[in-house]
């Protein structure tokens, strides 16, 4: 295992925690999701790029030649989100085709890229002047991806041909952007700082840190009907209290304002991002952990405005959601950015990709009624789709999925921190550790000590903050960091149980749209009731009994063996309105009966939901 | 009083019910909107479409010079709607000033119109080919809103200066119009009728239905992301099971189609304009009467699909929706197009426009939060506009107002039906009504006749659909027409009691936008907590106390002496979440104290709000 980490703060960062030097899955619920990862959307990802032209772009600015450009002006990095996934995942594992692709792949792109160091085929092939349009262009986000693929290579791979790349490219954008430019889609301020934490090139940590200082100053031109928030561009960011506009463009540059933080030593700003992602997760987050409400400029909308039917959700933004927490998590040690990165990574990115790997959701509605209108484009009941026009989401899961490894645990002076639990291996320098779960079916986890210095250090369980009842070798432990502090010998064994069981799960009441509703939770996973459960009845008009008794239930035909379902008693509302029709009645006059017989409840975990067809759905289910 | 109703079946059209042959409202609450509209809003009208451009189109395209076009492509529309407000006015009021402008904007039309009879200051002035882009143009639904304003001229004053121009027009449109054209808009489908009602020239109903029953036939080129359903031309409107598309469209296509199917006689399309109409009222109307839910298009949305936050409502809508109810009314006699009248008059078309008559919303929302994004469009919060760009709302409101007495009764074989009470006078025939009344504040309708035959004619008083414990003469009065057959006598006084009080209003289970809440309603009109009248607490967080006893209050400052205000017991919700802020938390597990002590809480009447500032808003409150 090499120090392979997807983000790796400087030695003189100032950062609480550091990422494990090495984390490999080898199995259990992620080592699948891996798996299919490896072997399924991988391969569809390169084909589909191809299908899509993104390769014919650059093949067509690596001949030098003008001319026609295929498929959106940020296709490009499509290329290189997939290069990146590409890249973490053969550094996973041993896989000719997977070397094959990536230095295929690599190649074509320093190919493509002019001699002065400009990449952008959108630009090349259209003759347009470079940095031009930046509001709409995404140059700088195309480059902010190929920066991160580069640094997969080199981390990964020990492959330097796209960091050659990146750093060529990176060196024409600290020499010729025009002062104060900035790209309308944030991604690069990320990507420019951890290209220096891997190239040591200070300047382009510099320009990282002046794109967030200059954003939120309405430079900007404005976009159609919207306000400069849109594009986080109304308040600057040391001063904004919560997050707003396009929820991928702010988180993404949320995480690279951490970033920034870390390697300035900037409290301030670190400061700021923390109040601005305490809001954010006290107002404007789904039960999920999905983000933005608003289909209209795929925002956020106001705080508690999240309506499950017309929840945006996009796969790209939890995703993002996941690296800004890792960041904070990283600059802070606090469990709050744990708990929120194992809640989105089950429950709003991996949604967004099928069981088999090869369908994919952009938009992740959380309820989907019966009736819905064909001609929507917003019906979720319309399924998963093979690809997209904008296919930014299927290979950011990808990406996320072939690093996951890299976001399991950190060290700092006094040991190991375990944040996320799977089956495999842990190394914090002299520190290796092998654990063995069957979570989050189980809620069993052993820790094995394989490898300890002979003084004492400290190992660090985080306890979700869901996990009421959780032991620690049978003593209690509480939600947070459950922290032992001992002379570790090899073979050592911790067992931690953290009580992976039914609950259910309410809103705070100015959250209205789950009023008088409750959500089925079972560990870190978030269920739904799906129609595939439910013959006979509409998921409508589902609701809970007055004792619902959730309770585990036996496998599902059609979905894999190990989910394990959560039964509940409930009941079918009687669906009828007054003679005309109308939906409104005098309150306290019901009319007898107002529910049918007992209905069996099946909730199923999120993520498995729309993979036996697809139909009205809810992860919120009425009380009464 | 002359025949001057906005809607004139031709006497071999199949109706079952006839408009009164004059009526005129006299006072009371209607006639105080009335007396604003004439003296207030028509005339900021006038300045708002000079200030616009809208004129100066009309004069350059007078001068037959080409140039710039002002404004949209439809602003020629806004003149036409303030012209036909500003006709019918003048024929319920003496008024030079309204005469004058009457005239000198009619004259400018008639010198605007081509030689040839075509008429549209966009494509002439741009020097488009006419009818070459009807997806986008609005050349017809600017060339309806003339030939209604020219209806009005000549039923109201007189007046033909307007129903020639029209009349040439329409001439063209039935020489020239390719066959198979449809606008992307419609609104001439119930213009051409109503022209064709005023003139008797047959073409123009034949065009009419030709477009009624070309529609939906997926011919009209797509619009961005939409289907073909945006534009109601998904399935042809006999087959249709509900609503669909763009709220504003649906609703004017089918006050076309009804009248179509009355002049034609067309059974089948009545009957599927019933069934469309009653899905819409059972799954797609707000509490308010407001239709859209959807901002991206303007848009219906699912079944059920009613989120009070995001609802569209667009004013434009509402008044549409008054007229497809009206012309369903005539058709069947049935009392759920006048309840729906009487409830989108009062709740969604009046709330589009301040009580000063000079600000104005083009979107209604149903619930605003404290908080609310302030670089968010959708934002009602940001209160009443002066005006739009897209300025179809306030002179939409303007003609109806102007128009309202029409809209009030109906004579058949049988008798006279009043089917909603204003104080003022009512002729069917030879029978003479007078109508003395404090609705909505009060319940109590005393109507008097005046002149009546000599032979037994029936009396229908409408019982609305909410009026539990009406009488008429102190006998019970069922929701539904209450007929009294005499042989009346002038001088005869029927007395209705319509019983109104507050009281509380609940939706069905599968609207579960509004699970847990109630709304108050008192008489026809819905209710509001508006953050006026809650200082100390925010709307938010108030919820009803477990006996909420609603009750009539006393006059609040700041709105007009004659708004009942309904008080209740409340409390207010203690807002607060997890420590990490999570919003969140295991269901049943309550942390003390929930609520804060009582809160008096004040509903307002939801067309009075954002009369006073504006802030945090609700029609539903929380039960608890």
């Amino acid at each position: 295992m090499s120090d392979d980490s997807v983000v790796r703060p400087r030695p003189e960062a100032a950062v609480t925690l550091r990422p494990a030097s090495g984390a490999r899955i080898a199995g259990g619920f992620w080592g699948d999701r891996q798996r299919v990862n490896r072997e399924v959307t991988i391969p569809l990802g390169g084909e589909r790029i191809r299908e899509s032209g993104a390769i014919a772009n650059l093949e067509a600015a690596a001949r030098g030649a003008g001319g026609e450009h295929r498929g959106k002006v940020f296709a490009d990095s499509d290329v290189y989100k997939w290069l990146e996934a590409v890249a973490w995942e053969r550094g996973r594992a041993d896989d000719d085709e997977l070397a094959r692709s990536y230095h295929e792949a690599a190649g074509l792109v320093a190919a493509a890229q002019r001699p002065d160091g400009y990449l952008h085929t959108h630009t090349q092939l259209t003759g347009r002047e470079p940095y031009s349009d930046l509001a709409s262009s995404h140059e700088l986000y195309c480059a902010g991806h190929l920066m991160q693929a580069a640094v997969a290579g080199s981390r990964a791979l020990g492959d330097d041909t796209l960091l050659r790349v990146a750093g060529k490219l990176a060196d024409h954008l600290v020499k010729d952007l025009p002062a104060g430019a900035l790209d309308g889609h944030p991604q690069i301020e990320t990507a420019l700082a951890e290209l220096y934490r891997e190239t040591g090139v200070r300047p382009y940590l510099d320009l990282a840190a002046r794109m967030v200082t200059d954003r939120g100053r309405r430079r900007l031109p404005l976009k159609g009907h919207h306000g400069p928030g849109i594009r986080q561009d109304r308040v600057p960011l040391r001063e904004a209290a919560t997050v707003e506009g396009h929820a991928v463009r702010a988180v993404y540059l949320a995480a690279g304002a951490a970033d920034v933080a870390a390697e300035t030593a900037d409290g301030d700003l670190l400061a700021a991002l923390a109040r601005q992602w305490r809001d954010m997760v006290a107002t404007r987050t789904y039960l999920t952990g999905g983000l933005g409400s608003v289909w209209y400029g795929e925002q956020f909308g106001g705080p508690h405005e999240l309506a499950p039917e017309t929840a945006y959700c996009e796969t790209c933004a939890a995703v993002g959601s996941v690296q800004w927490s890792w960041r904070m998590l990283l600059a802070t040690g606090e469990p709050a950015f744990a708990d929120l990165m194992e809640r989105t990574l089950f429950n709003a990115v991996l949604p967004g990709i099928s069981l088999g790997g090869d369908r994919f959701f952009y938009v992740n509605a959380l309820r989907v009624r019966a009736g819905a209108d064909p001609d929507d484009r917003r019906a979720a009941a319309r399924g998963r789709q093979d690809w997209y026009g904008t296919a930014c989401c299927p290979p950011n899961v990808m990406r996320l999925l072939s690093s996951l490894g890299h976001y399991l645990a950190t060290g700092d002076a006094e040991g190991v921190q375990v944040h996320l639990y799977a089956s495999g291996t842990i190394r914090v320098g002299d520190v290796l550790l092998e654990v063995e779960t069957g979570y989050p079916w189980d809620g069993r986890v052993e820790v094995v000590v394989r490898q300890t210095p002979d003084h004492p250090w400290t190992l660090a369980l985080r306890i979700p903050s869901w996990a009421e009842g959780a032991g620690v070798e049978g003593q209690p432990a509480d939600p947070g960091y459950h922290r032992l502090r001992r002379t570790w010998r090899p073979g050592d064994r911790v067992t931690l149980d953290l009580a992976v069981r039914p609950r259910l799960t309410a809103a705070v009441p100015r959250l209205d749209v789950a009023r008088g509703q409750v959500a089925v939770e079972r560990g870190p996973l978030v269920y739904c009731l799906e129609q595939a459960d439910h013959p006979g009845v509409i998921v409508d008009d589902l609701c809970l009994a007055t004792n619902p008794d959730p309770r585990d239930g036996t496998p599902l035909s059609g979905l894999p063996a190990e989910v394990v379902p959560v039964l509940a008693r409930g009941r079918a509302h009687v669906h009828r309105a007054d003679d005309a029709g109308f939906p409104y009645r005098t309150a306290g006059a019901p009319r007898e009966p107002e529910h049918e017989g007992p209905v069996g409840l099946t909730f199923v975990p999120y993520y498995t939901w729309a993979n036996r067809g697809t139909g009205p759905m809810t992860i919120w289910a009425p009380m009464h």
